[in-house]
């Protein structure tokens, strides 16, 4: 891969279907750091697009997805995954020759089925996920420093252009993330534990204390500081986009929920049967992982060494919704 | 319950039974708010205790349990809950008339059997639990600001003083708590749902991940910013302070698990069955906790505004600690 010369941007048009907090986040990385001559969005939003306009971060707003991608080079698909079926037909035959289409979903089999039909021969469509998010949603929760020391998994298809590959990994790189190739399978099986089947037991745990008789909501409320008030906020998330998650990684996630209700079972006996050897030797187990993710930098969001430098360049609504964190 | 008057110590001498991050940060906000004439410590460990001299946390370190509760009218045992009972055998006989016995444990069901017994008439035995805390341990991670805007809970018996109560709780408010009186039982219910299940499915899934073979340990570290890193925070807590806990909290843990798994059942067949709407449901319903939990001021810790006011109060390694988290 060419180091990316500094004011050059890497592509001509980059096409955004879908300016939500991934979305935006992109635009105003790529915008400071001229990383493509024009950028254009849609949202099927009225709402959001005319947010998008006042806040000013893009060159052009346009009215559908068909009209975004004309002229693209790059296309980043980051809607909800249900929605890709759509924006597929939509855009179908209206990508230009050579251009790159991908998208930021966090499922990737899913994608190769929903997506790749808009791809017609001569476009490189290479999907992939940059592991980045917050709890908050639409286009004023974006920063740019998102993806710093991120990591983005490409899934291209077999038989994928490697420059146009290549290409996508330039620019990944140049949004300060890491890069990664994977097979879609695998992608789907890696993110089921690491991040699907944590946010479906955080919604449920946060599900089963909102219906609890015998412990008030104030009380949960109150109390949250010891513990409750991470999986609330890993459970604010937004529902739309989870929905679609769970229903496009159905297989992985099963499978990933079944082996951790076994291993819970497995606690519960122990508690059951006072065995506290077994939950002192899970217990300092798991904290060796602990030491493990704050080595890899990845304990933060975004990572300490960023935080500091970018403070001043962020926007009085980011500061404040990085702050309700 | 009488305002404290600025700069008139609320006890004479308060002891100290461990000092790990809930006891160092108890000693470092008594200091600093002269809430006490004397603190005396005391640790089984001699590393801590040499520790604590070298940090000049209090103004003296004792060798045993029973000498440092010799004089003092404001006992405070902040240890595992599993070495309750030695402390009380340790100390019974001998705490003065009038002293307040109380302590930091997590459950207060079992306090109540185990230490009880070391408060003979004349002693005011408060059980209390200040719902604060970070995955951090030891007299290094503790700091000052730790209770400021955070709930403690007591739990004294039927028929306790309640002058005795009345100054514990002036003492914790006096720390920057909210103070709640709340039967032992009830106590034990509610954090079995806030805090002790959700630690343990954190514990829990960071297992399942560790022991995984499709998926490797480089692999879950990297994307951990998927949502993963959130759970192995809280994985990382104390194993022997989190292992009593559960053996000490057994029931209620037991019963709120069982409905933890009953839901999580629910949602199984949800994803299984492909009923989206089932699960926009309980990701929409989950969002409105979040809300009145950061309108609670509970969702940050320590409470931003807390933060940038104490941020130069602290000492290097409390800052190191607070930018790992």
């Amino acid at each position: 891969v060419k180091p990316l010369r500094k004011g050059r941007p890497l592509f001509d048009r980059l096409a955004l279907i879908g300016i939500g907090l991934i979305g935006s986040s992109i635009a105003r990385a790529v915008k400071a750091k001229g990383l493509a001559r024009t950028v254009v969005c849609t949202s099927r939003s009225r709402t959001t697009r005319e947010r998008v306009r006042a806040l000013r971060l893009v060159d052009a707003v346009a009215p559908t997805p068909a009209k975004a991608v004309e002229r693209a080079d790059l296309v980043i698909v980051c809607v909800p995954l249900g929605a890709y079926g759509d924006i597929a037909r939509a855009i179908a035959g209206k990508l230009k020759r050579g251009a790159i289409l991908s998208d930021v979903g966090s499922c990737k089999q899913s994608v190769l089925r929903d997506l790749k039909p808009a791809a017609r021969p001569g476009v490189h469509f290479i999907p992939a996920h940059p592991v980045a998010g917050t709890e908050h949603s639409g286009p004023d929760a974006g920063f740019a420093e998102l993806f710093e020391g991120r990591w983005c998994i490409l899934t291209p298809p077999k038989g994928t252009d490697r420059r146009a590959v290549n290409k996508l990994k330039a620019f990944w790189r140049a949004l300060g993330g890491h890069v990664e190739v994977m097979d879609a399978r695998h992608h789907d099986l890696v993110l089921a534990i690491t991040s699907h089947v944590p946010h479906l037991i955080a919604y449920n745990i946060v599900g089963t204390a909102d219906e609890l008789r015998a412990v008030t909501k104030s009380e949960v409320v109150k109390y949250a500081a010891g513990g409750f008030r991470d999986f609330t906020r890993i459970a604010a998330s937004d529902p739309v986009m989870w929905r679609d998650i769970f229903l496009n990684n159905r297989d992985a996630v099963l499978e990933m929920l079944g082996r951790f209700v076994e291993d819970l079972t497995a606690v519960q006996r122990a508690i059951r049967w006072r065995d506290g050897p077994m939950l002192f030797d899970l217990f300092t187990r798991t904290r060796a992982i602990r030491r493990a993710v704050i080595a890899a930098g990845q304990a933060d969001n975004p990572p300490p060494a960023t935080k500091a430098r970018t403070a001043k360049s962020r926007t009085g609504q980011d500061k404040a919704a990085r702050l309700a964190r």
